[in-house]
């Protein structure tokens, strides 16, 4: 499945919070074809630190497919074959120097100064992100979406669909994601961005575009992404051995353990292709994140994973009784493995027969 | 319960590394009365940010007692009217500015050159901070321990107490930590040492006295804090609410959440009195503790959070499991409360009974 990039823009956005951005332009792409009466369009919301590259690949020597091409293609649980699957880059999205990804956020030009934005970018929300792509999705002539689907940040965006349009949307599926925010993961998600303001290098959000704050930002990366993981794949991955079989830890402060290196390999590479005032901003709007789930009166297909650390059990299950409550949980499902939160990326493959059950109900 | 400090010093000391240490001076205290054949000696070993400071207070007008005050004192589970409790400061201490703890480390002077020793302070473990605290065992004419007591970094040393020293040891209880070591916690607690390298202040360990890295430290500890406490505590203390009621944190990237200013505020009043280059060895002592459970053959009571970030569930019961295939597991404990591995300090009350039990056990 090659797919390919494309870009949708608006004249003129006016934030949530009031504020206008002129010139507002995001990559998506999408899968499948869309039927004529436009009613077979499935939405699919991305990450914190993902991209509207959901599934196939951009060339035939790409080494990798989109993150979910595991249920997303033909005869998948997503099948191809039936639904239009599409997925637009968000605001601000992290990867803003990864050629494939197209955003508006602080490291674009400010069409009115020719200058990037910087740290003068108006905050926006996920509710934002929702509003651009409803833009996008009217752009296609839909008026109803079969279903939104998404994991974490992604799954945040389901819910404020739900809430925002419910009009326009059938069914959800949040994946490894709660609703309603939470001040502890507000919390959390601060230390996140915190490295980036310490690194001397973010000069309060003015970096030259090529000196930017890196290593501020391979730690906000490194937090991320552990964040994201669990004990049982630190074991299985790296154990408790040095780097370096000669340097071990006990024997000099600068000698490290394989799984500090490893994150920091991992992290470095992901940082590349990063800008580090974006992250600032994908942080605030995963902040500023609430939507009510007693609001929601869209039938639900909640998936999570029980040991995920950024939403956990039991503020999913929190989500679920208000969704039940409404009679709008249609089921649960609980995925397992080694991963923790990313669990929802690796192992999405184990809810695929309720994911095209959910999907194909009348 | 006045109690005073005291100075425990050794001429030398050798770490298990085989590194010397001249001069080697931790303070103590102590509460209640060592009987005449000293076998009512119980050691307390505290926690990675705490102190010696377990109980009492150091003079009428002290805002606030000793961390566990609910449980040692007179007629109290640990009861001082029948045993002679006792705690040192660990090498490297967190709080080596503070006046009332004495400890050696990377912000001591070095006797053979009158400069602080900075990082070229030799690596030390959890095993150096026992054999420093056997060192005082013995210097008190204590042959053995009626139990030696520990949350947290504390749980650690009684493990490797346990381990090194089985026969100078009745019983051991470990409170919120598991034993074995763990890479995930190898990780996170690098990551709690990471703002301290970023920032510039740092200059690789080789600060001024009277310039230190107190940004880089300051944001070390809000993650200590964050990583202790849990969501429950955040929505109680904190909520969703802005800092500021008029600087919503939708408004501006400059404005803040109360949990943000209130992490701050406390983080920075801790890191006041630390010192940074401590704070990056005592991690690496934590990162090299690693007493294996299946060698412990003292009787053990494990009392733990449910809700702990720092030493979750899971492992905890693979602790226990080792205990228990041993035979030493008398008994385990489960702390209610909002405050996730803190749970461990705040509510230690609730396992009074069966402390003060285990403690009296013949």
């Amino acid at each position: 499945m090659i797919v390919e990039k494309q870009v949708f823009s608006l004249p003129q956005y006016t934030t949530r919070n009031g504020a206008v951005i002129e010139d507002l332009r995001v990559g998506w792409e999408s899968y499948g074809t869309l039927n004529a009466d436009r009613s077979n369009a499935v939405l699919v919301t991305h990450y914190f630190s993902g991209t509207s590259h959901a599934a196939g690949r951009y060339s035939p020597d790409d080494e990798l497919p989109g993150y979910w091409d595991a249920i997303i293609g033909p005869g998948k649980a997503i099948d191809t074959n039936r639904y239009f699957v599409f997925s637009s880059d968000t605001l601000v999205n992290l990867n803003a120097r990864d050629p494939m990804v197209i955003t508006t956020g602080p490291a674009s030009r400010n069409p009115a100064t020719g200058k990037r934005y910087g740290m003068s970018f108006p905050v926006v929300s996920i509710e934002d992100f929702v509003a651009v792509q409803k833009a996008l999705v009217e752009s296609l002539g839909i008026r109803r979406l079969r279903a939104v689907v998404g994991p974490s940040m992604g799954a945040l965006q389901t819910y404020q669909w739900a809430v925002s349009y419910p009009e326009m949307v059938e069914r959800i599926i949040p994946v490894i994601g709660a609703a309603g925010g939470d001040p502890f993961l507000i919390a959390w998600i601060d230390m996140w961005a915190s490295p980036i303001r310490l690194d001397p290098k973010w000069q309060g959000g003015d970096y030259p575009e090529n000196d930017p704050p890196t290593v501020g930002l391979t730690e906000a990366f490194k937090l991320v992404i552990l964040h994201a993981q669990q004990s049982e794949w630190a074991r299985s991955t790296f154990g408790k051995e040095p780097a370096q079989s000669q340097r071990h830890p006990a024997q000099a402060m600068s000698h490290r353990f394989k799984i500090e290196q490893g994150l920091q390999d991992f992290a470095a590479m992901r940082a590349a292709t990063a800008d580090a005032n974006n992250f600032l901003y994908i942080v605030r709007a995963n902040q500023l994140a609430g939507a009510d789930p007693r609001k929601v009166r869209t039938p639900t297909l909640l998936i999570y994973s029980p040991t995920d650390l950024v939403f956990p059990l039991a503020w999913i299950e929190q989500t679920a009784a208000a969704l039940r409550e409404n009679g709008v949980l249609a089921d649960m499902v609980a995925l397992e493995g080694p991963n923790g939160h990313l669990n929802g990326l690796y192992h999405i493959a184990q809810a695929g027969s309720q994911i095209a059950a959910f999907l194909s109900n009348p």
